[in-house]
Formats: structure tokens, sequence, C-alpha cells
């Protein structure tokens, strides 16, 4: 479908306070909001052009909106509120091609959910819906593939209406049928009547947003959604990203990505000048930076604002923090050539590591680890490291440290090579 | 055109000795046979079946190389190749379909000229040859974009003969007129009379090898072209290169590209470890293996063997001889904890400079160098800063060359990361 329609014209009174200013469809989930969310997403999918069908209150909020995105939007401005959404609906009448899609403003969709619905046709219903309560949804009962009935006090049912529907024009004649009959149409009343198809897309991320609450555990499943993961190491998976999806949660609707890089690398320094004074706290300063290291990504990713120059950044940093917090290190702890020669291998290892899975992806171009599954179990990432770091600083082992690191670091590389090789495609 | 039709039925009296056996267009250029490089190109450009017509003294030769390399090929037996080489263009008559390619197997041709020349039309010619004498081409002249007149001793003419041709079925009328008249039929007098089409592809890499001196001529100009250069530097490109190619063309026919690359590790690791016995010497020889470090790469792209598993690899191993030079340079001198840590900066940087290129071909998917054209003139690069240590290492100043290196390494890394945040698209 190269269209969509959007129904925003209700008053959203359960948001009340929220809704006061703003429409519904532009309350922010996760620093962006619910409607660009969908939006861009369904741009990415072949969508060329938006018709917002709107009430009179909400018109300004919308142009600005589209114009801040440079999104390609016709205002519809429905008069009437109280004739129903399908009334809405049909005011988009002439707006639209053959085959257009029909979403609600109000509802928060996943990339994954969106992928498959666009390809569906008719009313796009969930099964088995894993993040919205089915008491307060739509429910749809199904018979050959077909809507049979449809409300939300359905006894007996086979799914939940998502809020999302792949339409051709003649929905536009039953409900015209409907509105001269009763002056007024619901959408459910015109898909009931229509007999409309039924496409199943099943336990993906969605969300009806109707209260405040909804909107907090919508944040928190963005952000969740938002760790990357594939060559997180253990420490990551069960200390690290634990913490730091609670902090991004937190910080989403303050800071931008990119100030959240800055203060990581300005925390990391820091923990490398401690060894100056206290190597027990330099360590534990060092395993925070660490942690707070998952934010940036995890904000950006969530609000939709990842640029690639953002991770090169971010990725050099990490390299010099490691570098500066190992130097410091050695620098008052060693005094033996032979000792630095192995604090040098330790040193010159760490940043390896990463040198070894960025050069795959820049000569195959894909990530190691989805490529070659076995990565993900090889030991020596940055957040095992550092965690490892943090136990030796506060054990006071210095040169064992860097004997460990700098065996466990190059024997990962070779390990790395060696996995490359037995996967090799040329 | 999904078809290209090969002419090798000559038997190549001017390369007799070599041909006694082999097929000119079977014959090796740095490592290939001419017409895997002309076919293996085709194939990438669309060209999905190959009609070779030869004599039956070669039959099994073909057969035994199509089969080899895999190509998709059917083989038509010429029993009379003294009716000349237009008898030989009609036998493949029925195999052909609407559009196909007509190609002469002992010319070699670049990749860049065969692009060019799959979407023309007619018999392609050369208007500025640069790699054939003009005195031995065939030459034609041309008129309203037509054949006027063909042959090898034409006064009058606008350009040469490649050898090469796009061709319809049409081309069989004529060839047939003139063998009912002769009973024989040479290529040009079709040409002639059919006043077949010209399109002109001018200043490109393709030869006509006719004499073992061609071959060498060849096989000089493809390594050439195999430099990759984009992230070559200064030493590089006045030292290096000149002395790699000429070692490359040398063993290009006796030595893979894998087993140089494990030379060259070794010799880099040799000179490493001669720090222990003599610094200048070690810096000399740490020298030879980065003019070597170039052949690798030059004989596996002029034998089309390179492999991206080989690339990787020798980028891994390169980062461990810069590390191992300069981590056993660093023993043998410093004793210093200060002098030490400005040792770890050096080292550090000397793979942080490889990691920020490599990090944005994995970010961007793209070259550097080919993306930030300024890029070119960051001093630092491996070939600049190996050049640098061996002066160093010659005059003594061991101290002075890390302290250079550190800064210099660290400096071109903020440059970069400067440069590709000026030329950030996001
Ligand atoms: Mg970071
Ligand atoms: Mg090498």
């Amino acid at each position: 479908p190269k269209r969509a329609v959007i129904l925003a014209a209700g008053l959203g009174t359960r948001l009340r306070k929220l809704t006061e200013e703003t429409p519904k469809g532009l309350l922010k989930v996760a620093g962006r909001e619910i409607l660009y969310r969908t939006m861009k997403v369904l741009q990415e999918l072949g969508v060329e052009e938006f018709i917002i069908v709107t009430n009179p209150k909400y018109e300004t909020k919308f142009r600005e909106f589209a114009k801040k995105n440079s999104f390609k939007v016709q205002i519809v401005i429905n008069e009437h509120p109280e004739k129903g959404n399908g009334y809405s609906l049909y005011l988009a009448k002439d707006l639209v091609g053959e085959k257009f899609i029909l979403v609600m403003s109000d509802h928060i969709y996943g990339k994954a959910f969106l992928e498959r619905a666009v390809k569906g046709k008719g009313l796009i219903v969930d099964k088995a819906p894993k993040y919205t309560s089915v008491e307060e949804a739509t429910k749809v009962r199904i018979k050959d593939s077909c809507v049979e009935d449809i409300g939300k006090h359905l006894k007996d049912f086979d799914a939940i209406d998502t809020g999302f529907f792949v339409l051709t024009p003649e929905i536009f004649d039953v409900a015209d049928e409907i509105l001269s009959e009763k002056g007024k149409a619901e959408l459910s009343e015109i898909v009931k009547r229509a007999k409309l198809k039924v496409t199943s897309v099943s336990g993906f991320f969605w969300m009806d947003i109707d209260t405040p609450e909804d909107i907090k555990k919508a944040r928190k499943l963005v952000i969740q959604s938002s760790v990357k993961g594939s060559g997180d190491g253990v420490i990551s998976r069960h200390l690290n990203r634990k913490i730091s999806t609670r902090i991004s949660s937190f910080l989403v609707d303050y800071v931008t990505p990119n100030q959240m890089t800055v203060v990581t690398f300005l925390l990391g320094i820091l923990s490398a000048l401690l060894n100056f004074v206290s190597i027990p706290l330099a360590g534990i300063l060092y395993q925070i930076s660490s942690i707070l290291d998952g934010v940036d990504g995890e904000i950006a990713r969530a609000s939709m604002k990842t640029s690639r120059f953002g991770g090169y950044v971010d990725s050099i940093l990490d390299r010099y923090v490691d570098f500066a917090f190992l130097l410091t290190l050695a620098y008052v702890t060693i005094k033996e050539p032979l000792w630095w020669a192995i604090a040098v291998t330790a040193i010159f290892g760490s940043a390896m590591v990463s040198y070894s899975t960025e050069r795959y992806k820049a000569a195959y171009g894909s990530d190691i680890y989805r490529e070659i599954y076995t990565m993900r179990y090889l030991i020596g990432k940055r957040d095992e490291r550092i965690f490892l770091t943090m136990l030796f600083c506060l054990a006071g082992q210095i040169k064992a440290l860097f004997a460990l690191l700098a065996v466990l670091t190059n024997l990962r590389i070779a390990a790395t090579v060696w996995l490359v090789w037995k996967n090799k495609k040329d």
C-alpha cells in the first residue's frame, strides 16, 4: 500500500490531562511520538503518503508534527467527532488509492508487527496477544477467515483487534450505507457488516495506549527491545543490561544518545585517573562506566535516533577508555620491563578483540555474532574483561590481571580467526 | 546478452612453442588463463553460457578447462580451420539466441573494458588504444557509425578492432552468403559486407596476445592494475609498490596469495626477534617485510584469487607484526615506567589507526579512503610508520621514535574522527 489513513479524531478521555493540549498520537513514548514510530516504519515499508483524520482542535499540532519530520501528510478535519470513527474513515474516501492502510493513532506497534501487517489483508488480528490486556481489547469472532462478530464484550472470540487494517475502497460503500441509515458509524459496525477478511499477525509487540500507565509500560518494553545483544558477554547479559535498561528507561526522555556517550567516556577516563588515588575505587568506577556504556545505544535505538557516526565514535572512545585504564593501572604498579611487556600484550590484545570482530564486518558485510553463532560463547568480550579487571583491582592482584588479560585476549583472537576459517565461504 | 561465442579454432603460429599443446586462450597470464579472465567477468556481467568454437586438436583441453572452472560451455568443432574464422562463427549459428557476444580467445580484456563493451552494439572499437600497437592491429574506417572498411593495412582509419562484438543472428545470413560464394569466410569480410554498427570503448586495458613478449607485457599490466592503492601512504606509493609489483610479477606464476601472507608474516616476526641482536638490522628487515606485505594482495587480485578470508587474516597478522616489533624494540631499550607508558601509547595507537578505518567500513559499508578523499593525505599509515621506524632504528633514536609514534598515531585517529564527523550523513 502506498497510502495510510490514520484515525486521530478522538478526544482521548482517559488521558485527559496529557491530551488537553496534545493529541494521543503525538504523546511521546521513549522519546518519540507514538505516530512517529508507526509512520517512520511504514515509510520504510513503502508507504508514501499519510492521511490524518483529526478534529479541528488538533489540526495545527499535526501540521507542525508532519513538517518537523518531513512526512508527506494530508490533514482531513472531522467537524463531527460524535459521528464515530467510521465517519472519520469515510471522510478520507477521495484521498486513498486502490489499496490502503488504516491505522489507529493511539496504538504503538513494533517493527516486527508492522512488517508482517502491511502484507496482510483486511483486519489484522492477534490470536496470542502478549502485551495488551485482553479484557480491555476489542474482540473478534472469525468464521471462514472473515469477521463474524466484533466488540468489547464478546464472550466467544478467536482473536483481538490490533487497530491495523489493509483495505480496498469497497469499505466506503458499507460506511456510506450505515451512515445514511443512522447518521453515524463506528468502525466496528462497518467491519462487521462488510464481513471483512481477517489476517492473523500474532505474538508481536503492539499496544493500545489508553492510560498513563500504558505509556510507562510501552516505554519499558521499547527500551528492553532496544538491547543490541548480539555481542554481549555473560556479565552484560546477567548484570550490566539489567541495570542499564532501568537507567535508560529513566533517562530516555531527558538525555540524547550523544550526551550519554560523552558522559560515559568522561566517567571511564575518570576511572583511569582514579588509579593514581585508589585502585579498588578505580576498578569499581570502571565497572560502573561499563554498565553505563550500554545506555547510549539503548536510548538511541529506543528513541529511533541511532546514527552511524554515533556508533563509530562510541567504539573509538571505548577503546581509549580501556587503554587509559590499563595504562594508568600499569603505570602505578609496574616497574620491571618484563611485566611491562606483559601489560602491553594485554592492552594490545584488548584493542584487537574489537578489531577482529569489526574487521570481519568490514570484510564480510555482516555481524560476526550472527554469522558464527559459536562466537557468542567465546569469552573475553569487553564487559567480561572489565568485570574481571574490577575483581582483580579489588583483590590487589594487578600483575595476575595483566597476565590473564594478555593470554585471554590473544587466545580469543586466535579462536576467532579459527572460527572464521571454519566458517569461510571463500 | 546471455550467450557468448568464443573463437578459438586458430592454431596460433607465432606462439607455436607454447601452443603446440595448449590453445592460445588457455595460456596463463599472471596465474590465470586468458579465457578464464574473460569468461569470469562476462559471467559476472550476466552471460550464462559460452560456445567455444575450436579445432579437434584442442577439444579435450577446452572440456577440461570448462569443467575445472564450472563454466557452462558448449564446444563446437571446426574440422576446417582453413575456411577462416568467419566459418567458425557460422558453425555456432544454431546455438546462439537473440543477441549474443562474439569474442576472440586470444585477447585479454580488463574488467573496465568488458563492463562497457557488453552494453555496446555491433563491433566494439578503440579510438585511442593505449596498450595494443596500432601497427599490428586490424584497423576500421567508420562512416555513419557503421563499418565502411576494415583490415590490417588500411591507410585511412578511425579506430582499431578490439575483437569483441555484440551481434544479432542476422550476421549469419551475411556469413552464409560469403561462404556460398567463396567456400570460406574471414570475419573481417563479413563485418565489412554487413556494414556492422560500431561502438567505441576507448582507452581501457585490452590486448591482443600474439607473442611471448605480449604475455610478459600483459602480466606486467595486470599486476600494476592490481595495486589496491586507496589506503596506500607516501612510502607505499613512491617506494614499496614500485618494488612489490616487480616481485609480484616475478612470483605470480609460482606462489599463492596465502603462501605469500604466511612468508611475509614470518619475516615480520623475524624482524621483531632481530631486535634482540641488532636494532638497525631489525629495522631494515621490518621495512623489507613492509614491502613484501603488498605482494600477497597484488598476486591475489592479479590472478583473480582474492578471498575475504585471506584479506581478513592478512589484516590481523599485520597488526601482530607491528605489535611484536615495537614490543621487542621497547623491551630491549626501555627501563623507565614513563617511557614504557609512551611506548604503550605508540603500540596502541598503531593498532588503532587500522581500527579507525576498518570500523568506518563496518559502520558505513564503504572504504573511508574513497568516501573521504582527504583521508589519503593523513599521515601515519602503516607503510609510513614502518619506514620512520627503520630510520629511527638506524639512527639509534628509539625513545624519540616511540614519542613520535605515540603522538602521530593518536593525532591521526583524532583527525580521522573529525573528518568522519565533517562528512557525516547521519
Ligand atoms: Mg561507549
Ligand atoms: Mg600482510
